[in-house]
């Protein structure tokens, strides 16, 4: 019942000041709170001095694995979330969306890690840049960890995902966190932080909890350090212009109001498979959760000449709403998070209802189906309908927090861009069109104003995941009012925990730091065919040149002959001059990069497995009949995959007998390892 | 005399309260400045209304070319601007960093843009991502110009330089400008600015100025709206907590404080190159523009046992500096900015002494050899040099922006770090060292402090642009204490004026929004051989399936005959078949290729000129003798190159007899346009 706080490895009592959390389905005690008793300070020490060191240990493809492993942790005990995620008032499948989904996107997370993130300490960012002439100063980027503390502090609605969420990304950058559920749904929070902990799977420091308020926490970031935020804006704002985060910039990432849009398309009448597709989609945004998304539709847009048909069906479809104890099956929405949380929404329907009228439910009283209507906090969906739009203004900047939404009648496109836009920033917006010209349109006009947009039509409406669901692979947060952060969105979210540092240097230094070849760093010669070198001995770097070869008009008529291309630009002297790339004849690219294997490949069984592709192939100058070849093959870059194998990247040149460079590409090999041989 | 600002396009003279700007060599009047008569809320609108529609009416390539031409209009026009230069106490050298570094950053920008951003309105942010099993339901990012401001605040320092490093990523972005260059140099930017205007380039309301305050502009900006900042931590901080830029999540760049460091390793004695390329780089970026650049080296790192000789090696070069009037020939050093920049740098100086003591230069009596002593705002360079850097405070954290730099003696490597990450984030250091071992410790101990690096040595010193160098396209800023800012970077700075957002659908909606192909959209069959026509009318979705053939083991021992490629995956059932990969003798990947333009080539002379490559080629499932394979081609992306032809990027896939993916790549040609056939 009282929640402990975990700062430096140990469960911290609540000390003085004890604050309730109770259910908001019977008003029932759940837990009692206070951060009273925590050392901010050696909290924020320990992130810094133990878990920073003890996460940036380990390659961010180790780290990947662990989050993999974590992820499996809490999916074998994820009952227990689910028992008290109920006593907050979400449903079962409310439940789902938070637990289930939160596992799920650390295993997606964990899984691109592992695809895309090098099992090293640091990233390489982009190309490398040539600075000088002679080519002995070159630049490029390399990402490393932040040396400081990530700060993340969650919202209540979601206790599971919105931790998760922060901890996936912020556990592949390697930066310990110190997280701050909201309080009312602590203890869900908390259930799931223990296990965290329980799992063993994490350094010492890489995680610390606060429940409770976060006490002088701010005080003591520093410029390495970041916040990650998701909340209101009047909290948001609070923190935000705490003077150390200005003096210090520490980063500050929000995600916080945000009046989500859905349009119904003017193609999309009543009848379409668009209009139902709204409509669903518009009933569920408003049921799930009570409402309590920050991602949910609070103002739905339609065509003025079907606005009547949209609130029809609308209502037809939240009638179905069984509003009550979701902890009984027949209960599909249950109370909102709190009493104080009902209160809030009441008021602010009744300053929507300065500029819009309820068209359906009733904002006072709620058919309970199950529970007791005194104690818990039920709200009836309720469907507002504002007629006059561009002149309202509370309808564009008050976000009610519950089953709230609003149906805005437009006349044309440009009318609904504008309204949408009236929104000042939002986290996301749904489009239910099959015109590909209206689709553009509104998407041209509000893509600035959204972190996310979503075309919903017949085409993929069976799969879609739908207009509240942000996904781990796609970014999450938006501009303006809905905060201007982003979060999510594969190694995108990674990379706020990450600092950007150019590196300047001879390529040979760059090289080394970097442990991938950079063009003019120095080429070694291997003892051996760079081919019967195990993956463990290959060294960045080893090159070797292959003797020449001609390429002759018959081998090129032989190629063309055997393959079937016949290309002009190869068959016909005239008509190969006349185009403005060649001089003549030239012999195929193909041919070119088939003799070039020809020359550089060890043809006997060794630590070579396999070629298994190439990048960046470009075909530079033609070779014209009579023409040498040769090749360049130098070891660029090593990944290590597995136990028996790992895959090598070679930069191959080839040039011709002027020593001027005919084609340039990356050859990618999967090589064993001595130790598998 | 009086500098106007540029409103609504219109030249504004200065209204009430004027404010006098004095050349820092004599105390000549040389401006007049106020922007009491300038309307704020105005000039928001205009570059809202007409800027903003203006710049992103233009594609992302057409800006480029403009800047191309806005460089060269500059370039052509550059003298007049080095003759204001000198009025600020720059000399003619400090002049060319200012002037010919800012149209060489323009120039770059333009250059790089012109060749990676696409002639469109959108830019596509990474990979398509597969949202459900069935496929029909994706997602991917586009990046849209923010339908807002920018807010550019320029510091003294650099008058052109600073206000084209941000305008040039601006105006690719397509975000319309106010810019506020400092008020002590105003009168080179504004008459650079003019040139700007007069060019003619540039749509109405792109840029606008303001010459003094910044009045309540800062009340007019919305979430579509940034601010670029540099200057004062003070300042930056103070604007940065402007009630409206939180509330309403304006973007917010900023650069600001630097305690920069140089670093010699501790392999480089007196003696070896990197000891005398540490001195000259010190020396001169302690002198360079007299020290009041945001990069310049404030903290001289040196191994203890050496800090005599670097001290006596630095002496003796800044002995060699000539302090005076900048417009005479021997001056190698003017003034700072103004008197009161004289009288900061002193009382900073005092501050350091608390700490470190003077071991070159008179704080308070600058050896003049040209120019009145008493009028001008001239400095002496000083070195200090403080013995127990560990245990001092201000020298970490106090910047003098003049020709003052601190001398720290390390005992170790970690010492090193640990000294350099007091200064709390910094915009760069420079490390001198000839040791692979020592590069690596010291780069991954500072680089999260850092926005650059630069590693200079023997091999590179020759071509490198220096450690005070921000170049175009490396990033420039850093974090902590410089703010937490990046510009420039390449198209890195453009990203910042760039909404990001995610969009799901169809895999046609997403191939229609961004004219690429997307899998799983339609494939539409084009009226004839997609090789037969011309670039304007390939559609992208045009897809040819041909018909399959045969490899014959034959082919296969043919082909190694012919290219020399006798790999014994090919050759030798025996060992192939011991091969984790294969099941027994496979084609080579090159002969599926060679076969696959057989099969899709139309040999006659038609819109197709070259092929110019192929990326991101992966061979996903061997080929056995006896199989067959065939080829999908679809039109992915096209991408206009110039009025003859442009690029086709395909979409290739060949599949086997049983229709799984054998090989995937996209093959690149160039493809003349039927205009200009």
């Amino acid at each position: 019942m009282r929640l402990n706080s975990f700062s430096c490895e140990t469960w911290v009592e609540p000390g003085a000041a004890l604050a309730e959390i109770r259910s908001p389905i019977d008003q029932a005690l759940v837990g009692l709170v206070s951060s009273a008793g925590v050392d901010f300070a050696a909290m924020a020490d320990h992130a810094r001095m133990v878990g920073g060191p003890g996460l940036r240990a380990l390659t961010f493809r180790v780290r990947a694995e662990r989050l993999k492993q974590l992820a499996a942790y809490l999916n074998d005990r994820r009952e227990g979330l689910h028992r008290l995620s109920l006593l907050t008032g979400a449903t079962r499948r409310d439940g789902m969306i938070d637990i289930e989904g939160g596992i799920g996107t650390l295993f997606s997370l964990a899984s691109k890690g592992r695809r895309e993130l090098p099992d090293e300490h640091f990233l390489v960012d982009g190309a490398v840049e040539r600075l000088s002439k002679g080519g002995s100063f070159a630049g490029l980027h390399i990402m490393t960890p932040l040396n400081g503390i990530a700060v993340h502090i969650n919202a209540f609605n979601f206790p599971v995902w919105g931790m998760l969420e922060k901890l996936g990304p912020a556990l592949l950058a390697g930066v310990p966190m110190i997280i701050k559920p909201a309080t009312s749904t602590a203890y869900v929070a908390a259930a799931a932080f223990r296990l965290i902990v329980e799992s063993g799977l994490l350094p010492p420091g890489a995680v610390q909890l606060v429940v409770g308020g976060v006490g002088d926490l701010f005080n003591h970031l520093t410029g390495q350090d970041l916040v990650l935020f998701t909340g209101s804006a009047g909290t948001s704002t609070k923190l935000r212009n705490h003077p150390v985060i200005s003096a210090n910039a520490v980063r500050f990432v929000a995600e916080r109001d945000s009046l989500n849009a859905a349009i119904l398309g003017s193609d999309a009448g009543p009848g379409s498979p668009e209009f139902d597709l709204f409509v669903k989609e518009v009933a569920r945004e408003m049921t799930v959760k009570a409402g309590q998304k920050c991602t949910a539709i609070r103002r739905v847009l339609a065509p003025a000449a079907w606005t009547g048909a949209v609130v029809e069906a609308l209502s037809a479809r939240l009638a179905r709403t069984v509003v009550g104890d979701p902890r009984r099956d027949e209960v599909t929405m249950g109370p909102v998070v709190s009493l104080a949380q009902q209160r809030d929404c009441r008021d602010r329907i009744a300053v929507l209802q300065g500029e819009a009228r309820v068209v359906y439910g009733d904002p006072a009283r709620p058919a309970v189906a199950a529970g007791d209507p005194e104690k818990g906090a039920f709200l009836s969906p309720v469907l507002l309908q504002c007629d006059d739009p561009a002149a309202a203004t509370r309808i564009h900047d008050v976000e009610v927090f519950g089953p709230v939404s609003t149906v805005l009648p437009y006349r044309d496109p440009a009318e609904a861009i504008a309204l949408v836009r009236r929104g000042e920033g939002s986290l996301v917006a749904s489009l239910y069109t099959y015109d590909a010209g209206e689709a553009a349109r509104l998407v041209s006009g509000i893509a600035p104003y959204h972190g996310r947009l979503i075309l919903i039509d017949r085409d993929c409406a069976k799969e879609s995941t739908g207009h509240g669901s942000p996904l781990p692979v796609l970014v999450h947060g938006g501009p303006g009012r809905a905060g201007g952060g982003e979060e999510l969105g594969g190694m995108r979210g990674v990379h706020h925990y990450l600092q950007r540092t150019a590196l300047q240097g001879s390529p040979g230094r760059l090289a080394a730091l970097t442990k991938a070849y950079v063009k003019g760093a120095a080429e070694t010669a291997p003892p051996a065919h760079p081919f019967t070198i195990p993956f463990e001995r290959l060294a960045v770097g080893d090159t070797i040149v292959t003797p020449e070869r001609e390429v002759t008009l018959a081998d090129i008529e032989h190629f063309a002959d055997f393959t079937g291309d016949r290309f002009y630009a190869h068959m016909d002297e005239a008509a190969a001059a006349a185009n403005p790339f060649f001089p003549g004849r030239v012999a195929h690219g193909y041919l070119l990069l088939s003799f070039a294997a020809g020359l550089f490949v060890d043809p006997a069984p060794g630590p070579v497995l396999a070629n298994y592709g190439l990048d960046s192939l470009r075909f530079l100058k033609p070779v014209t009949p009579g023409e040498t070849i040769k090749v360049r093959l130098t070891v660029k870059q090593k990944n290590p995959r597995n136990a028996e194998y790992g895959e090598v990247r070679w930069d191959v040149e080839l040039t011709n007998g002027a020593g001027e460079t005919v084609a340039t590409y990356d050859l990618l090999t999967m090589n064993a390892l001595a130790v598998a041989a």
